[in-house]
């Protein structure tokens, strides 16, 4: 509960190595996770390699720690896996779709988050990189991932060079809801939104960007409908590549 | 690190209630999670009424613990609330695209996890239902959700009644790839397998279900092709009448 609390994304890391049985242990307690019918249907591409990690790096925008971190972890939907034991079984596997996507994903962001609590529990510092979507079949291409596979986020992980504060969260009352979705009324958006937007960082972002509120900063600066629809199509594409059906 | 290690699916639980406060404080954890840009896109609809649980249960495919565990959570992907406020902020959203749903999953499924662990650090005991993905349209229905919201896994809380023996996971160097991907021939099939194959369990799998192997099992009875590919064109046509285009 402690460590759950305590997270704050990483982006500075000391140079100090990790030990192998370290890892380990981390990647193990990310297996202990739930998982769809205990198939497992997840993969991680550790790279430790300098030059890997350079030639990832323009992949993920070139965020420094990448470059910066001991350890890049790619963390994968898998269904080649299971696939191939299929193939071997003579066993007619049906996993080729959107359905077994979604399944995949869930199983990959379980395993993820497990190994970064597991990672901040012995001192570790962690940040997800969400531009693993971005750029899938390039950085499908840099580690080889077969047919079946999607790399679904990475993440950065290290000894800590830095104390952030703790990140802002919307009052719980805006996740959580009794019963039944209470619908998003201008007034409920108004109460939810209210603190986050009177923060002195949000007002510095409105600023700096010429913007008339923090939400433009995302539409408009952050996450671009334009960009989103070229990296939406791409993803797709890839996922019709890497042999899904939908 | 001692949690994730302890963790067991939970099918039976006490009929002791949850204390609110425990409740909010283990939904709270969930919210530590990383989310992408910090937007929070996901939502979590807490169903504790008998009759609402009752209604839910065949959405679950009437798995029992549905209706005796005091507190089941609905865990949706939701873009609804950030979309909302980019409407009432004259903000430009495009978020209601494919790339955007898999950030959304994987956000929950962060959430879905912290929550967990959080919850199993306070004795509970909790259990994963991949079924809110099949029936998505009715328990979308059930539980009010507004377009740009997928319940994308349900979880069943409470104090456990049983304590079942650790699940098997399959060696370490499976999931487990150092620098590259390497490629699933028959022999690593054979060698990563061979464990999960050799198992009591399996063997009594394969028998009562007149199979030839295990892997068979999965394909003829638990997850077969016919139903998966029913299941995944209800669910890509729920997405589209839930607003997103792809």
């Amino acid at each position: 509960m402690k460590t759950i609390f305590n997270h704050r994304s990483i982006r500075q890391y000391k140079s100090t190595p990790i030990e192998q049985a370290l890892l380990d242990k981390i990647l193990e307690a990310g297996t202990r996770a739930s998982t769809t019918g205990n198939m497992q249907l997840y993969s991680v591409v550790v790279t430790r390699d300098e030059k890997a990690k350079e030639s990832l790096a323009p992949f993920h925008f070139n965020q420094p720690m990448v470059k910066q971190a001991p350890v890049l972890l790619t963390i994968c939907a898998d269904l080649n896996r299971f696939n191939s034991w299929c193939e071997f079984r003579n066993a007619d596997a049906g996993y080729d779709n959107f359905l077994w996507i979604l399944n995949s994903v869930v199983d990959a962001s379980l395993f993820a988050q497990n190994l970064c609590l597991a990672a901040e529990s012995e001192g570790l510092g962690i940040c997800y990189l969400g531009t693993a979507l971005y750029n899938a079949p390039e950085i499908s291409k840099a580690l080889n991932l077969p047919k079946g596979v999607i790399p679904v986020t990475a993440i950065t992980v290290g000894y800590p060079d830095q104390n952030p504060p703790l990140t802002d969260r919307l009052p719980l009352f805006a996740v959580v809801h009794d019963e039944q979705y209470v619908a998003n009324s201008e007034e409920r958006i108004n109460e939810l939104y209210a603190e986050k937007e009177a923060m002195e960082s949000s007002a510095k972002f409105v600023t700096e960007n010429g913007k008339e509120n923090l939400a433009q900063v995302f539409t408009d600066v952050r996450y671009k409908k334009a960009d989103n629809l070229h990296f939406s199509a791409k993803l797709l594409g890839f996922l019709k590549e890497q042999g899904f059906e939908f």
